[in-house]
């Protein structure tokens, strides 16, 4: 095997050395899959010509300070190619390739099967399919409306998943909020784990599909790095407020003449003679590091301010007025907004009997109406948290079951969601069962670290919501739709919600 | 008011009935909703004259046989629209006007908020959006493939639900199946629960993303009655082998001018002094009976025999062999498939890991790939239950939870679908948590009326397998990735699950 060393750090890295990079890319995904016994290398083959461009000519990422507000955000959508994108780590040197060789999907090690943000440079969990993008809309939510930063959101899609739904509301969603600061990859190797995808390589289907949406459609030979450059450098200009999805025809194992474009091979590492093969048609294991394209510094003055913590004023109710809990929770929702300017709200088309419409009329600016997409919602909700938003996002209780896979790869991020949930239990009988909330609690209790909340008055509800703006992880506020006595006086201790 | 009788049972109603029908449809929506003191009447006064057009002139179906496997099928996706569906179901002569006025929303009674098969004439529960068309492609997929009878299926869709992503795993699926037989009509008219939707009224954009998704689509005028007629006429014609979304322009609160096209009256009954004057702008109560074109009598030999009740030959398994649940499942469920036609299997592009793949080589005509789509996958269960067939549907543990809402109303639809979840609890530790199913038994369980298996071994996962064949509701069976010991001897005799 040969091995090239070469360090490269200029802004503008040549093509050459993209290629020098790309097939880095897919040797070390192959050595780190061989070596765990595990992974995805064909899934990460077929995508290495776009991530490489992406990486060392378009991405403005500074690795050494992964919390910069400058940072563009780049997304793993098909998290199953997590090998790729630890090799990107490697090769960016934040990764070492002994951690690469022996860490990868092992026990307690960060370089986990599917990335999570236990990696300071992955901003969300993803791992269950069609939620990448959706997450990703979230993040360039806060950046257009928000943090009004210039950073673009990249995200590696694969082909597979876009028969997910959720795909599809993100597109509607980003098209919605103009979001030109998100951009969409799709690999479209053709094949999924059992066999050939729905489109195939029928890249025109995938881009009516896009534009019907409000997306801009570009289509690339995803093998190609003159391409790819060029379509990548369109994507970068975005004068028509539309998000950008970028259709890239490829072919999984690509690289390894063996196992290109066969159904055989996915989710499949190669045994160490294969691997030995493959490494050799790459041409041999590299160390080449290199630097992308570094973001502009960032003006102080743009740094959101920490949130501040004076005393809020909460809604106070007398002993014995009937106050319905859903009512307390948006007259709770305006006062903590106006404590907290991190505090958000998004409501799934039923703000007025939610009553998150309160605050969606004192802050407008900080109110996301994400129409009826509770997949969504949530998904936009965990990428304004992990920007450090604090999202409180509501809907009816009953159709939280709609986003639940949502809120379970929400606790595997790491973020910390607020969702409220209203008209629960079966007090409204005479909408029917289909409007009553009765698995919520099990559903959000069984939540990795959730907080279940269903406060009994107006009082504790105002109360439990000031608390959740500082609960980690999910937590849940179960309201009611009546209004019922209020039982307790207004305190003004603040309530927080430790976890043994 | 005036009074006006005429029955009607003429295969060939004249537009001038079927707009007294229309008028109807919308006094009686009125009526129901003032009299329970909650409903939507002017979501149901836009739809109709689609409904009424489509009922009078179009939809075959016997009313008095709604067991007939001749009918078309009515699936009001936009299930709030009850009042409209419920007043049809009036003008057909099956519901008493007694019955309307004095049990809609009324505890216990049939006519629920929103409308579920305790009505003999409603296929499957609505009530969550984005839930009917999925369902009914599921209808239109047995009707297709494993029924082979010429009904259709008619889904009437709110505009507001467009923005759920079942809504377009649908079109997707029903595209990808050829499902010409099913035609949703979408009811334009602008507004939400609290405000404009996304789209408003540019018909062109939803045209473009039902094309986009390989539907054809129609526009019409929603309230012209002839051109109504025209498009469901060419709607019926299905040359292509693709589903048809037709797109009618429509008016809230059509028919009272005092609403309509008011954002304020969403959800709202009419209070009674105004119901009055929307009655008399209306032309006051009709009595109108009528018969809608019915179904040719389906011959006797189309009729699917009775599950053969024979003792299946399930597979065997030595104690101490070690058998990986998920791999007995497969192999139980062929077993199963050869006993019983009515076993249909469907997979979320998992069928080699959950082992459905077993299945699909030996009945491919039983099979339905749904590709990375749990919520169409169990929609399509849904859909397919209700017509009596035994569907069998897997993916890994983990990504159900993508599908909670679907399992929920499939419990108050009352459809025995047979969930597989495999890959279950931190066994597949090397692929990280988002693979894992760890919410999977609170999930399950708390659906109303669920069956949650976990077997152990080879032999008591056959046995369960073939116990879910004839267990009622939702039920679950949980597996495992890797082989284990075989710890019970084969047994011959059938288990129950009998609920308490």
């Amino acid at each position: 095997m040969t091995t090239n060393n070469s360090i490269t750090t200029a802004p503008e890295i040549g093509l050459d050395t993209v290629a020098e990079l790309a097939a880095q890319l897919r040797v070390d995904s192959i050595r780190a899959s061989t070596s765990a016994g595990s992974g995805h290398p064909t899934s990460s083959m077929s995508a290495a010509d776009l991530v490489a461009v992406l990486v060392a000519r378009h991405l403005r990422y500074d690795c050494d300070d992964p919390r910069s507000p400058a940072n563009d955000h780049l997304i793993f959508s098909k998290g199953h190619a997590s090998p790729l994108l630890y090799s990107v780590f490697r090769a960016v040197g934040v990764v070492s390739d002994d951690e690469l060789m022996s860490e990868y999907r092992r026990f307690g090690r960060r370089l986990q099967g599917h990335p999570t943000p236990v990696l300071p440079w992955v901003d969300v969990a993803t791992g269950s399919l069609g939620q990448g993008l959706p997450d990703g809309a979230g993040i360039a939510l806060a950046g257009r409306y928000l943090e009004h930063r210039p950073y673009r959101v990249w995200v590696l899609c694969g082909d597979s998943e876009m028969s997910e739904g959720s795909m599809w509301e993100a597109l509607d969603k980003a098209a919605y909020y103009q979001l030109s600061n998100l951009i969409a990859i799709v690999d479209i190797n053709r094949l999924g784990q059992r066999g050939p995808t729905e489109l195939g390589w029928d890249l025109d289907a995938y881009a009516h599909r896009a534009e019907a949406f409000g997306a801009r459609a570009l289509t690339v030979d995803g093998h190609d790095l003159a391409a790819i450059d060029n379509i990548l450098t369109e994507a970068e200009n975005i004068p028509e407020g539309q998000p950008t999805v970028v259709l890239a025809r490829t072919v999984k194992g690509r690289g390894f003449s063996e196992v290109e474009d066969s159904p055989d091979w996915h989710g499949k590492p190669f045994p160490p003679d294969v691997a030995e093969r493959a490494i050799t048609e790459l041409g041999g294991v590299r160390d080449l590091v290199l630097r992308g394209p570094r973001p502009a510094p960032v003006a102080a003055a743009d740094e959101t301010a920490e949130p501040d913590k004076a005393p809020l004023t909460p809604p106070r109710y007398a002993v014995g007025d009937k106050v319905a809990t859903r009512k307390a929770y948006g007259d709770a929702l305006v006062a903590l907004g106006d404590r907290d300017q991190r505090v958000v709200a998004l409501d799934g088309e039923v703000s007025n009997s939610t009553y998150a419409s309160e605050f969606a009329r004192a802050y407008p600016d900080r109110y996301f109406e994400m129409f009826i997409a509770e997949q969504q919602m949530v998904a936009a909700a965990t990428g304004l948290a992990a920007r450090d938003y604090k999202p409180f996002a509501s809907t009816f209780a009953a159709f939280l079951t709609r986003a639940y896979d949502f809120i379970r790869m929400g606790a595997i991020s790491g973020v910390d969601l607020r969702l409220i949930g209203s008209h629960s239990g079966v007090e409204i009988g005479a909408d029917g069962p289909s409007q009553m909330a009765l698995e919520d609690l099990a559903m959000m209790r069984a939540v990795h670290g959730s907080t279940v909340l269903y406060p009994s008055d107006g009082t504790s509800t105002a109360a439990l919501v000031e608390a959740m703006a500082d609960t980690p992880g999910i937590s849940y506020l179960r309201t009611t739709r009546g209004a019922y006595p209020v039982l307790y006086p207004s305190i003004r201790r603040s309530l927080s919600l430790d976890h043994p």
